[in-house]
């Protein structure tokens, strides 16, 4: 059950990857190599900080296959996986929310404390995405955009490290870290909320 | 015997990234730097990602003389040194051949399975090239030009570490791995043999 | 002391990571990582190489709290700290000297010879500025602007190498390999002193 949820929140992130690949006309292994980086890069930095390598991305051949398929279907079918690109961003964030909690959780797990175990977990959860946009020669939308992406994944993980801190159960802390982090970007999405940018000053 | 060749393999690839940042009009710390970084990136990762650290890059200084040799060559002589480019390929593709079947079978040493240690192989024969691009300020040129080169590199990887999960003696398997890859990419280069490009939606 | 020394370089490394992103128009997400990981970059670098993980960067919460206080600093009163920039130079200087020192001794620590030890004193002196280029979407200043910044803190870094390596004490090797290289950057930055480039070839 928990394997199926993060296959696919790693599937729903690898579709992203391949769709930036294909718009910034990449080749097979661009859009390929994208959807893999999306998919399992926030985790994989997560792992090697942590000192958990081999990360169980390389542990588990589902967790290559998973990504590698996404980047296939969107190699093949871009038309139509653009076209779901609504539905997508409620998955997007339901992926967010169980990345920033199980990055937490983990984080905690090898030891870490609570403010550690929180930025890991936001790392998990915004890794893959940074990782794509710089191989995709962009700057990375989480820091430019002002979408509120970043720091609802910081709060959601913030909550799961804390609780676990505190001594409550894991499975108890999941639920409300990961409704934090995924219901918070997605009401954002919906309502164009914004995070504040630098007020620029006047050119001299 | 082998020592020397893995060295081959990381002065060909330094010099790779001497030239690109000769040509990208970076300085002297720029050249060896990319040229370094291009020469060990590929196996720095992989060791990186199977906690195989510090990385050998780093416990014989051979392996950083000879990259940072590169570089200093390349930063002194580079007309000379793009002259030999057509030789050069030549010896790229040798050292992709080598890269990507070690990269496979010490990560098969590590204990990882076959699906990941190919993935695993073809990034240690990319991953130099991936590095030097970024650092240049544009997309990898593996990601993006259509050229047959990692798909030759995935395909020795995988023989290789497909062989040795079948238990032959990896001693066996490196020379139709390293073929393989070097072969098919330079028969790629030579015919002009390409990988697919997504096809291009019509714009709307 | 030695804790407040080297929180004081993160801290002015974190206020140059905010200042680029606040220049390239980044949201306040981007102008804190920016900042956070400026400031803590070269060091994870180094503490992944050596295997060194989870880094000290994670194991103590001011590690965090510093640069992300400088990032906040600088996304609310930019203008002042902008007008602080060429002060901010003299301690830049310093902190490079520290970083380059502490990270070839902690190299030595973890085992490796006086070649491999200042590569990475360097390294962790100019990683964080990397990867802030790097997420800037710019190609990294220390690579291209012939400032003399990587060489002094190479020099500083193969002093204290070396040094340990033929059995001085550490405390003995901190000052003439940190003030080597902070005196020579300082001094290369006042009298505009530059590294140099590869003579371009006449465009053929």
């Amino acid at each position: 059950m928990l394997l199926a949820l993060d296959l696919l929140g790693i599937f729903v992130f690898a579709i992203s990857g391949g769709l930036v690949a294909v718009r910034n006309q990449l080749d097979i292994v661009g859009v390929v190599v994208l959807a893999m980086a999306t998919g399992l890069g926030g985790g994989v930095i997560r792992d090697v900080l942590i000192g958990a390598v081999p990360p169980p991305a390389l542990d588990d051949w589902r967790y290559l296959a998973v990504p590698a398929g996404a980047g296939l279907v969107t190699f093949l079918w871009h038309p139509a996986v653009e076209r779901l690109e609504r539905v997508m961003n409620v998955f997007d964030a339901a992926g967010l929310g169980m990345f920033c909690v199980a990055g937490a959780l983990k984080a905690h797990d090898y030891g870490l404390g609570p403010a550690p175990a929180a930025a890991l977990g936001m790392l998990t959860g915004i890794g893959g995405g940074v990782i794509r946009d710089l191989l995709a020669g962009r700057v990375p939308v989480v820091l430019r955009s002002g979408e509120l992406y970043a720091i609802p994944a910081l709060a959601g993980a913030a909550v799961a490290a804390t609780g676990v801190e505190l001594g409550v159960r894991p499975a108890v802390v999941v639920v409300p870290g990961a409704v934090l982090a995924s219901g918070w970007r997605l009401l954002a999405f919906r309502k164009g909320w914004t995070a504040p940018a630098p007020r620029v000053s006047p050119p001299r």
